[in-house]
């Protein structure tokens, strides 16, 4: 007997992917209780689909495993974009004599319209698979069964919903983006228990271990930018990079500064050193939020590039989805990259308008088991005096998707329910 | 490959044994990656030491299991105070004839001494096992080490260490007495991620959800009392009973109440009612801790059993270690019972107070990821005003042992470093 489960992903899985995967290059799929062969399959698909991170934006990473007789002979991810997607970069790779017969598992349902290297759906019927499980389901109409159909029309047996919860928690950004059409805004802090980021003198970069920061980093890779305050730049010195996770390091994140009022004019050595992080060839372009007057105070040394983008915003923290709108269109527009997500790394005051304005679809939440004290950088509070109940809990209505425990902290990872990614889930 | 792990305990093991199992009586044993053999059997051990929750004290609660060419022939756990240990039991119950050359697993070495119905190793040597399988050790000089010696000199195999860390947690009330030697005191509260115990109008019951009740009450029978101060009787009304949890109900906890001031006074019925749950004849005994003038003004039906201890404290905030252990002697001379472990339940100012003391020596911290604001009601914040930063986590010094999703809520297992339980565990 086993208890009716604790959590909506089975331990181990979130937003991440299989977490520990994202804080150790050589972590193994989560072992579960009760586990088929088909999830177990399905969690080396997860892992490999991990090995794309950063890789193939727009397109979702990937992953796909196929088994003759119980024994994997391919997996792969889906390669940069434009080339291959994961079903047939694994069948390309497999034995040929092997495949008739074979199972494929792939953790989103195989493409069926057109694909710049061709429909996957065609290609694991031409290969001779008799059997595909697929995860997740592609919530974009234009895509959504296509390819089973296909699959099915051609006499493919087909098992939905193998793992499928893990699946869309991995591919949440993608799959969040087809229903929102906007970008995904994701936030991230870590926080002692009294709900502190920092202490009243700023400091903060204790307040989460090591293990934490690779699994921080991993997710920089995961979402295509960073954004911060223009506070923390001036405080923390963060270089917004993805240094310390495991690899792939396939890229760094873009970096957006919100400066309305042009602090970053203030900014020290040290802060511009770290932001720049000239030393690392691979450091993702800058945007600045930043109005064109305060602009032209900047330093000279952080407008050197062409390929950094001010934004010339007119200043509304009512209307942050305008603003997110038109930033991505913009920077895909300048870079012919995308901004299909953006992570959020602080401070305490951006973080918390965020939420009172409803714009954060997502959150990593690290906490500490511990106590900072002081009456700055908390979150959730905007300034001393003007804290009334406030109950964000049921205004805001998250979900929490998963936990997992990192040394010393726990992360928290929660998606607004409006999403509905798991309707499985009782509300 | 393995990711080193990233909590000091196994997934689904805490400070209430098998976390699943303390919600859920049906629950299995947590099934890790990778796992052994005799690591499968100690979690089965575990699983059986569970079913001794609250009946053994002041006896730890320990499991055994005996296995014979891969198969369990009997599983048992410690009986009620003076009657037969988790082993002797398992012997008792298993086929005579299968013992000679069968394994024994058991959460915690096996007594060599003086044991009320004998030493549990001479029992094992004269049933012919031939291999023992322990988790965890025994700190009491007294014990540590007799029946392990006892068992080497008669031939039999010892396996220590399988699944220790996990043991340690289960019996950890009964190894911290051990070395501390008076009660332990374990904070349980439930916490919005701002901190917050209660919004203002000190409304608090739905922090957290009904499957994190179920394990609040499967703690309430593993330890011995539970402690809270009045201000939480007067407006949460709690019974402190163990009625929501899973089977067994061994026994419901003794209730502490610490009135200084005499405000139970002016308790509504309701307060009362629940307080005293005269419906259910195994509710626990009442505790007052109040000076004997206040204790005169209380309601008339506050006082109707002889078994209601009233304690006449010297009121010292200063000394709260003193009056836990006279309170725990009390206690044992007129009730027969002990006072091992007490949970304090709250309100935020009773154990903000113990934790400025360092009076706590764990935490089971429910944190709801959502806010609620407010300026009362919040952990480690005493009074408005009076919050300087207070770095508390290093002050205190606590070692985030396990964690758990449970629902909507994640619970967070804290035990002091000074205890120094899991020594492995890098500082």
């Amino acid at each position: 007997m086993a208890v009716q489960r604790l959590s909506p992903l089975s331990y181990g899985y979130g937003l991440g992917g299989i977490i520990a995967r994202g804080i150790d290059a050589g972590a193994a799929a989560p072992y579960q209780n009760p586990m088929s062969e088909d999830e177990r399959f399905m969690s080396l698909a997860l892992l490999e689909a991990m090995e794309a991170v950063g890789r193939s934006s727009p397109n979702p990473s990937v992953g796909a495993v196929i088994v003759k007789d119980g024994v994997v002979i391919a997996k792969a991810s889906t390669q940069a974009f434009g080339l291959l997607h994961a079903e047939t970069m694994a069948l390309s790779l497999a034995p040929a004599d092997q495949l008739k017969g074979a199972t494929c598992y792939v953790t989103l349902e195989p493409c069926g319209g057109r694909a710049k290297q061709g429909p996957c759906a065609e290609a694991l019927i031409a290969a001779g698979i008799a059997r595909v499980v697929v995860a997740a389901t592609d919530p974009n109409e234009k895509a959504a069964g296509l390819g089973l159909q296909k699959l099915k029309d051609a006499g493919v047996q087909i098992t939905l919903d193998c793992l499928s919860a893990e699946a869309r928690a991995w591919h949440f950004p993608f799959l969040a983006y087809q229903t929102k059409k906007s970008p995904i805004i994701i936030g991230k802090w870590a926080q002692t228990l009294d709900g502190h980021l920092a202490d009243d003198q700023d400091n903060s970069q204790w307040i989460s271990g090591p293990r934490s920061r690779a699994y921080t980093h991993w997710l920089r890779q995961k979402y295509d930018a960073i954004m911060v305050g223009v506070h923390t730049v001036l405080h923390d010195h963060p270089r917004l990079t993805a240094r310390d996770s495991p690899l792939p390091h396939a890229r760094h994140p873009c970096k957006i500064v919100l400066d309305p009022s042009g602090r970053l004019e203030t900014a020290n050595q040290d802060a511009l050193e770290a932001l720049l992080d000239e030393a690392n060839p691979k450091s993702g372009p800058i945007v600045y939020w930043c109005t064109e007057s305060k602009v032209s105070r900047y330093p000279a040394n952080l407008l050197p590039y062409k390929d950094q983008i001010v934004h010339k915003p007119t200043i509304d923290f009512l209307n942050w989805s305008a603003f997110f709108q038109s930033l991505s269109d913009d920077y895909q527009q300048r870079m012919g990259r995308y901004l299909q997500s953006i992570m959020v790394e602080g401070g305490s005051q951006l973080l918390t308008l965020l939420m009172r304005s409803n714009q954060l679809d997502a959150a990593h939440i690290f906490v500490r088991a511990g106590f900072l004290g002081g009456s700055r950088n908390r979150i959730a509070h905007l300034h001393q005096g003007q804290n009334p109940s406030l109950n964000m809990m049921q205004r805001h209505d998250y979900r929490l998707i998963a936990s997992q425990q990192i040394d010393d902290d726990v992360v928290l990872e929660c998606v607004q329910k409006r999403l509905d990614l798991w309707p499985e889930v009782k509300a």
